[in-house]
């Protein structure tokens, strides 16, 4: 069964303050997206840099998700560390996620330069920040999400596919 | 009173041997922006990592600057070590400024790519590192500006504001 | 005698599995873009970070190539470590030429995020990592090639020419 991780990370959600949107807005993205079966390992955590490496290790060694989506904590305030935690976690950092996506996000506000958004791969796992607000969030899947079943391929993970009438992955020849 | 720190890094500015206009237009940029009322707190240094970091240090933690702008040494030569001293004194990186900044600038020179810029949080200051020229200064100005005010409330500095008939700060809703 | 370093980072061609096309490829673009006269300084190596880090040292310090050019290891899979290496070597890092070479491919393919690609100084030595593919080797060299005998310039390498029709060096005023 392929596992895929989702990780809010908010002080306000985790403490019950207000509702996920943003973790929901993910995975009613992946199941449009995705036509292989797969199976949501869901966490919602408050914003501290230790207790987001240990969930993404978690969701990689122990859950075996061979994608892990992150939503929050990517600004530049003083408890924003997703990207810390990200890099922390990681074997190998992938720059060209967040420069698409901040390039996308900067069609709509000139602040999306604020967003430290990043990923990475630890082991057979993909990690992929994402920004906080659920418009955003489809935005940024839209633009990186046709690279993620190769990429994942190439980690040696399962073989994932889309519905082409929502979004089209693309292998190389 | 809002204060906004000026670094020049530059061997020769800061020997004398010749004016600085570039710190002089990232000043007067400056005073075409903001209406709200504003210090500035400038410094001529050599290029050397060691005084621009403590210049850095200085201008955030003792002048309180909300905002450090640099000029000079981000290109590839041997004593350009902005982004180095940037990213010593910084705890978070804001890897969307360089991007855009590059971007913006690639319109113009195809050495754009040459320009190792960045930006970065130290506490509660943003600092920003722009090219030595002064025409680039301005053209890199404009397109990360919008961001900067939005940037500051976030960390915790003075409510910016700017003149809208010149550059529009952008504050998501 | 300007030298140009090209390594061939891959397990396969290395074990003459297959035949390094690349690493041709980036040698028949000099060939076309250059009028200077140089000598190529070839190595083919297995995708293994410490034998990258001493070949890159190698061609820099002792073989003296003011310009070094990989191909191969740059995307998300284990044994891609090529921009691991390059990082590792290098006194400075030059986001720009990455950020570009991906906006370009991405032209093309929206895999092109997964290349990790990167480019940085060592001493007075510029080396650039092209992704291993042939047909983007040259979509990204036509790219980035405009800045490099500047940049060149500016670390205190010797002056190279280029066949301005069909790339064209640029030099600012």
């Amino acid at each position: 069964m392929i596992k895929i991780g989702v990780i809010t990370a908010s002080d306000r959600a985790s403490a019950g303050i207000y509702e996920d949107i943003s973790g929901r807005a993910i995975e009613e993205t992946m199941r449009l997206y995705l036509t292989s079966a797969f199976e949501i390992v869901y966490r919602c955590i408050p914003d501290e840099q230790r207790v987001i490496e240990e969930t993404m290790i978690e969701l990689c060694d122990e859950q075996g998700c061979c994608l892990v989506v992150t939503t929050g904590g990517t600004g530049p305030a003083l408890r924003d560390v997703t990207p810390e935690a990200t890099e922390a976690v990681c074997e190998k950092m992938m720059p060209g996620f967040g420069e698409l996506m901040r390039q996308v996000s900067l069609k709509y506000v000139p602040t999306a330069i604020l967003s430290r958004q990043s990923a990475g791969i630890r082991g057979k796992s993909l990690i992929i920040n994402l920004p906080g607000k659920p418009k955003s969030i489809r935005e940024c899947l839209d633009a990186v999400f046709p690279a993620v079943p190769y990429c994942i391929d190439l980690i040696g993970g399962p073989y994932i596919e889309t519905d082409e009438t929502v979004i089209k992955a693309f292998r190389p020849k």
